[in-house]
């Protein structure tokens, strides 16, 4: 069974966590590339942050430490498939601990709790894309019993399609 | 630009097609094994249809040739993210051509509809995962303009978690 360590909280986010949660996505190599945490935030984090917490199949989750609110997240989808007798799978995305928590251990508890809520939901299947980049994380999620058996394949929809 | 054979018809699925959904999923060295193609179809099925109707994020699309209803068909899934400053992506899943019309350039004149579905949607990124154990349509992704820049990575929720 999962031990949690009893001093972390794990819960939904409220929108007075966004800021926290994109400097979060921004301290890191490849999402400094991406994300732009300035204060206050671009409107499109707001109306992300809105869209996700009206659909009941989207979650923010974050965890708190007694000494650092906010020291990870990681957002979870369920999706409704045909695929698999009509399964419902999740997914795991924009997932980040704050860099001086790192290899604390509070990434993978944050997963434990992650993929017992996909259970309990009804999914079958937890799935995520790692980038190849980043080999450290892709061993991290070994480790939790997940298996590469797909590529992760993406269009930027910014370049054009070949046709 | 993508030029489309006008015989073809893209539109969303309907419980009608369901049956013949199924039929395509189960048609295939993989689905096989996942499938459960008897008629009538297990609840599960009409269950995950029901639940990718309601969803304005969610869509099932066909593609019907003037001798073949439902030649083809892929669900797309509208996610929006925190990431890339509070980004759209658009994913595809339960991709299946007929049997008796792969090669003939269907898939990808569906994929080509659905990609600029997605960008019509506000879309920034086109995501799905491919089996490694399909060197085919990994191939067929990459001549679309997709990169396996990323592990697919999945956990089967029947198997306990490594703790």
């Amino acid at each position: 069974m999962p031990t949690t360590d009893p001093t972390l909280t794990f819960r939904p986010a409220t929108r007075d966590d966004l800021p926290a949660i994109v400097a979060l996505l921004a301290n890191d190599p490849l999402g400094a590339q991406r994300e732009n945490h300035v204060l206050p935030l671009p409107r499109s984090y707001e109306d992300a942050f809105a869209a996700i917490d009206r659909d009941p199949n989207n979650e923010l989750v974050v965890v708190d430490t007694p000494e650092h609110r906010v020291a990870g997240v990681l957002q979870l989808t369920r999706i409704p498939h045909i695929t698999y007798q009509g399964g419902w799978r999740a997914q795991i995305e924009g997932v980040r601990v704050a860099s001086a928590l790192r290899s604390s251990g509070i990434g993978r508890q944050l997963f434990l709790w992650a993929i017992e809520r996909a259970r309990a939901a009804g999914c079958h299947l937890v799935q995520l894309t790692s980038d190849k980049a980043r080999p450290d994380a892709i061993r991290f999620y070994e480790g939790l019993g997940f298996r590469a058996s797909h590529e992760g394949m993406k269009l930027h929809l910014d370049r054009p399609v070949r046709d």
